[in-house]
């Protein structure tokens, strides 16, 4: 719908990536430009929550400067949320509520940034919308480390993770091979379903500073290959360096801890997972009797802005920039996404894609990506993931530390 | 004794730093320097170990710019060591080996990095080479990230971790506060008897951005009065953000994981710690039923080289050079340290201390540094440490990572 007037409103939602806040500068600056058709720039307090409880950061009250900076600030500057809207044709209460809220406060653009679980959230919500007869136009804004949504060439947050994935598995390749003692390294890396965090550690190996093996959630975990691969690595190098994924799984089809621990379920019913390299580490120390390190890089490789990749904070700013110059266009349903055009020198075109194409789906790794034997990944991998983690982009120092955005956060007054 | 000549042998020892190679830059850079008296520039492979079994790296053949790029490639080039020597008094043969050595080779100046323990090593050889009559000046360079050695003003290697505790701890606010439900993280930094690198917490803290509760070994842990403080965070701002130090003891002298495992005990005899943060997350999950979080700095606190501190790196490396340019005016049996002369501008003087002064002694953080209730440091505190974190210097990038040092690593042949 052309010409709409109104508020544009921008909701997080989902786990926070290093580049998150850098889309929000995307929305908000750019949204701040057009006041002959954006009247108000709110910002959703705690993603959809805050708009069930009227709830909004007026951002038209920050200044710019420190609106820019929230390109290098982690995590979710406004507030995210892990809430599943029920299926509105069940329990529409949430839906109607919704409807309420954005006539009440005459929001005709509605930005939300986060997975394919938040694309759905969009998708669905947008749909109500105009069932209910309310014009307003939905854009999503990609944002995920597990990179796995569908069609995109790959997902803002992505490559920030990979480059700290990469990044620390060479510092760690150098620390965890000082001694001339046997160590066993395992380290445990994000990513339910999808291996591409874990993969990353390819891009070290292909420095000759990284793991030796890879496991991957795409691929069958068989414990048996897996202590004869580490017996060989042990018996011929005297260290083994381990990159595997929270999310792999054995031949049942079950997750390494659910051996030893009661899972929970989190809202979306995914499985909570941790303790995977713990698990596989004490094995080890058993089975071989040799040094073990467990390492987790649990929340740090998702929000180690000051390792965040130049090309990612671009992308991530861009796509922010992009959803709101569509909106105003009269786009609406749609998801930016990225097409890639040539790896080297590396280009993307800014695309749109229908939301419900990316709701609820997943795009793991391709199989022929990954190496057997856990040896790692292809060239085309290596081709596909490098340009995404070039360059540096952080925050200026201030005390030697990060000067992260300051906000007011000034709530938009409950009408 | 001056007018020494002879081949100058660097060994690296115990836990590595981010900067522990910036002062083997610093020995070998300024040795190759000064042909008239060293006639050859060795590494020790694997610290003393090296020295035994007669294995050498033949520095003089590397290039210089790969030399000078291990000012910031974390971890111990040329291989660390984790070896206690026996009491000279008891078992001699381990000296009386070295001394052979040392004549075999005509090794007269030999610089060794490390921690307290490395300095009685350093320490115990020298009063062996001189009562065997080999004349060899030996000086000790430090480095920990435990900032625990005694007189020097500060440690290589702490500066660098404790900017990265700083820096991770701000990152992981932002991430730990997303969401609108409770969560307790609980974070362990490493730290057996000093609590200097957890105190770092406090820089992240007077940011604002920072855990809540700072736990160090200096102090009793009691479990009631954390159970009660993680209860009043929880009641009153839902969020919970805790440094621990890996090392805390409850009143009865026991590290928290001694209640529920085994300690295993390293070849120094200090108890091998770990999941502490786990231990207790579990616990706060148990008693308050939120979400929480467990999270180790692990290895990546002391070989994050790509955060390390621009002040840590130059006097990392100011340090090896100093010992050289000592050793070879004569001096012997002596620590390079630091004497602070100012905070602001800051300033340092290098200076000399007796080996013997730093031998298995140990620097704890000064109580009245700690604030009470764990509410984190001093002023005096933030002005000690703020200094030590100023600066970037990391390797530079390609293919978008860390451009580490290569060595050539070529064998000095057996003679």
């Amino acid at each position: 719908m052309k010409n709409l007037k109104g508020v544009a409103l921008l909701g997080q939602s989902g786990g926070p990536t290093s580049v998150i806040n850098a889309s929000a500068a995307g929305v908000f600056l750019e949204a701040l430009k057009h006041p002959e058709l954006i009247t108000g720039v709110y910002g959703a307090v705690h993603g959809i929550k805050g708009v069930l409880n009227e709830e909004f950061y007026d951002i038209g009250k920050e200044d710019l400067t420190e609106l820019e900076r929230l390109k290098n600030t982690p995590a979710s500057m406004i507030g995210s949320v892990r809430y599943k809207l029920k299926d509105p044709a069940v329990d529409d209460t949430d839906y109607k509520r919704i409807v309420e809220v954005f006539k009440k406060y005459n929001i005709r653009y509605f930005f939300y940034n986060g997975g394919n679980d938040s694309m759905d959230t969009a998708n669905k919500i947008s749909k109500f919308l105009h069932d209910s007869n309310w014009d307003c136009n939905v854009i999503g804004v990609p944002k995920t480390i597990d990179n796995d949504l569908n069609i995109t060439d790959h997902c803002p947050g992505y490559g920030s993770a990979a480059k700290y994935v990469a990044t620390t598995l060479m510092e760690l390749y150098h620390d965890a091979t000082v001694y001339d003692t046997p160590q066993v390294t395992i380290v445990e890396i994000m990513g339910r379903n999808a291996g591409w965090l874990t993969a990353a550690g390819a891009l070290a190996m292909a420095e000759g500073q990284g793991p030796d093996l890879l496991y991957l959630p795409e691929e069958v975990f068989d414990y048996d290959k897996f202590f004869k691969s580490v017996k060989n690595l042990i018996d011929n190098k005297g260290k083994a360096i381990i990159a595997v994924s929270e999310g792999v799984k054995d031949a049942e089809g079950k997750y390494i801890p659910e051996h030893f621990t009661d899972m929970h379920k989190d809202a979306f019913g995914h499985a909570q997972l941790g303790g995977t390299a713990q698990i596989l580490a004490e094995q080890v120390k058993k089975q071989f009797g040799v040094k073990v390190r467990a390492i987790e890089f649990s929340l740090m490789q998702r929000c180690a802005a000051h390792l965040a990749s130049k090309v990612d904070v671009r992308e991530a700013f861009n796509a922010g920039k992009k959803a709101v110059r569509e909106a105003i266009k009269g786009t609406t349903d749609k998801m930016v996404a990225f097409k890639r055009v040539s790896n080297n020198p590396y280009k993307i075109n800014y695309i749109l894609i229908p939301l419900e194409k990316v709701a609820n789906t997943e795009q793991t790794v391709p199989k022929n990506w990954i190496k057997p034997n856990n040896l790692g990944m292809t060239q085309e991998f290596l081709d596909y993931a490098r340009p995404l983690i070039q360059g540096d982009d952080k925050a200026s120092l201030e005390d030697g530390l990060p000067r992260f955005a300051k906000l007011k956060l000034i709530r938009v007054k409950k009408i």
